[in-house]
C-alpha cells in the first residue's frame, strides 16, 4: 500500500490529486521523474553514483540507497508513471525533527538553459543562498503531541533573512516550543544533536573532507537534510541525529574540479553549526524572528501518526 | 625617485603616460586611488585591517603592510594625486616568477551596482571563475637571461580553459622554457616552491584554516599573488615561494559569516596545486597549450634589471 509521506518538508508534495512522492511500508520512498530532463538527470545520476567504486562507504551512508526505476499508479490519478524507487530516509524516525537546507550560493551552472540560469539566480539573490551559501527550503520541528509540528509555510521559509536562519538552527535544538515568542530557543540538545563523535557537525565534517577532495560530481540545487527525534532525547535514548543528501536533478560532472560553490556553502553551514555548539547561550539576534511571530501564526497541526 | 614597477602582472599600468602605481628604491608601493568609491573602499579596508586585532599576525604577513596615503604627481603627469603607500611586496624578490589568480567563482556582490554585477557576472562566466572557483589575472614567468620573461597579453590570459590553467601551474614551477611547445613542463621545482613545510601549498593551507573561521570581511575581487625566484634555486638557496593577498576595492563586511565565496575558490586552487605535488609527471591534458604556442609567439621580452 502506498501513502502520502508524513514528513516530507520541502518540493512537491502528493495531496489534493497533485503529483507528488509516495511512501511504502517496507521504508521506500517513490518519487515521480520530473516532466523534463531533470527526471532523467537524477536517474542518471543515482544510476552513476550507486556504480561509482571510488564512492567510500562512509560518504555513501549520507545518500538515499538507489532501487531503480518502477512504473507506478501516480499520485494525481493520470496513471502509470515512472518513479525513483529510493530509501525512506525518515522512516526510521518518530516524530522527527527535520531542516531541508539547500547548499550552494548559486544554485545555477552553465550547461543550464538561460532561463533557468535567470530564474536560479533570482532566488538566490532573494534568500539567503547568495549571503549564506545555503538556504533552508523547508521544516519542520516537532513541538508536542498536543501541538504536532511547527511547520511554517514556504513562503515564511523562502523569506527567511540570515538571522532568521540563525534563530531557526537554534530552535531546531531546543526544548521550548519553536512558536513561543517569550522565550529564547534554549538550544537543551545542541549538544545531544549536532555535537558529539557521531552528532551532526561531526557528520558535516567528514562530508566536508570528501568534497575538499572528490572532483566526479557537482552538486548544484542539491539539499542536505538534517534530521533527529527529540522524544528520543527526552526518553534517554540516541537522538538519531543523522544527515541526508537529495535532490539530484541539477548534478553535473566535476570534470576534475572540486564542488567549491557546494563546499563553500557546507562551510558556512559547519560554521554556524559550530558557534551555537560553543555559545549555546549567545542569539546574536534575539528579536526579529520572534517578533515576527507574535504577529503571525504558524503552527500547522501537522500529523503525528 | 619613483619608477614604473618592473613586475607588476595585472591592472592598470603606468606606462605610455598613464594613470597607474608608482615603486621607489625602499620598497613602498604607491598605488593611485580609483577615481570611483572604489579607492575610498580600499583606504576604508587597509585602514580597518591595519588596526584590527582580530587577525592572527601569521595571517597579516598575507598582506601588504600599509602606510597610509600621500599626495604624489600622477604617473600621467596629471599633477598631485592621492595614492595608497603599501608594502612593494616583490621588492625582495630579484627576477620573480609570478601570478595573480583572482580568488572567487563570483566577483560580484549584492552591494554593487546593478550595471557593475552584470559585468561581473559575464567575466565570471566568461572566464574560469565559475568553473574553477578562480581565474589567473596575470603571470610572468622568468625563463632565462637571454630571453627574459613570458608574460602572455592579458587576452590571452582571460582566455584561458581549465586546461590552460592546469598547465600553467606546471609550467610555472617548470625548469624547461615556458614558450617551448615540444616538451611537457617538468614540474622540477613543484617540490621547492609549491611543496615544504614553508611552501605555497602550507601558505594557502594556513589562510584556508583563517577563511574556515573568520566573518570580519568578504573580499570579492581580491587576488591572491603567488612567486618565488627561480635562479635563487638554481644557487641552492630557498625559492622565496610566498602568497600575498592584493586589491581590497571590493571588501565588504562578513556580518558574522564566513566567505564561502572566496573559500571555495581557494579550496580548489588548493586541490590543483595538490594534484602537481603528487602526480608532477602526469599532465591532465598535454596538448591544449602547446598546441596554441605553436601558432602564437607570446614571449615579450621583459625587463631583466
Amino acid at each position: 500500500m502506498l501513502k502520502v509521506p508524513d514528513h516530507q518538508v520541502a518540493g512537491h508534495h502528493a495531496r489534493d490529486g497533485k503529483l507528488g512522492p509516495l511512501i511504502d511500508d517496507s521504508g521506500r520512498f517513490y518519487k515521480p521523474l520530473q516532466g523534463d530532463e531533470r527526471g532523467s538527470k537524477e536517474v542518471a545520476f543515482y544510476t552513476s553514483f550507486s556504480s561509482n567504486a571510488r564512492i567510500p562507504d562512509h560518504i555513501r551512508r549520507f545518500f538515499p540507497i538507489f532501487y531503480g526505476t518502477q512504473l507506478l499508479e501516480a499520485s494525481d490519478g493520470s496513471g502509470l508513471y515512472p518513479h525513483l524507487v529510493l530509501q525512506d530516509v525518515v522512516s526510521g524516525h518518530h516524530n522527527p525533527c527535520i531542516i531541508d537546507v539547500k547548499i550552494g550560493s548559486r544554485t545555477w551552472y552553465l550547461q543550464a538553459s538561460e532561463d533557468y540560469i535567470q530564474r536560479s539566480l533570482k532566488k538566490d539573490r532573494e534568500t539567503t543562498s547568495l549571503s549564506l551559501g545555503f538556504r533552508i527550503s523547508g521544516l519542520q520541528i516537532y513541538d508536542s503531541e498536543e501541538s504536532g509540528f511547527w511547520r511554517p509555510e514556504k513562503k515564511r521559509v523562502l523569506g527567511f533573512t540570515a538571522d532568521d536562519v540563525r534563530v531557526v538552527l537554534r530552535k531546531f535544538v531546543s526544548s521550548n516550543s519553536p512558536t513561543d515568542s517569550d522565550s529564547e530557543p534554549d538550544c537543551s540538545f545542541a549538544s545531544a544533536v549536532y555535537g558529539g563523535s557521531t552528532g551532526i557537525l561531526a557528520q558535516l565534517l567528514e562530508l566536508k573532507a570528501w568534497f575538499e577532495d572528490q572532483t566526479i560530481f557537482h552538486f548544484f540545487s542539491c539539499s542536505i537534510l538534517m534530521m533527529y527525534d527529540k522524544e528520543a532525547i527526552f526518553k534517554g535514548m540516541s537522538s538519531g541525529a543523522e544527515i541526508k543528501l537529495i535532490d539530484f536533478a541539477h548534478v553535473v560532472e566535476g570534470e576534475g574540479v572540486i564542488d567549491h560553490n557546494f563546499l563553500g556553502g557546507l562551510c558556512s553551514l559547519i560554521k554556524m553549526i559550530s558557534e551555537i555548539l560553543t555559545s549555546p547561550d549567545e542569539n546574536p539576534n534575539k528579536t526579529c524572528l520572534q517578533d515576527y511571530e507574535k504577529n503571525h501564526s504558524y503552527l500547522e497541526n501537522g500529523t503525528t501518526e
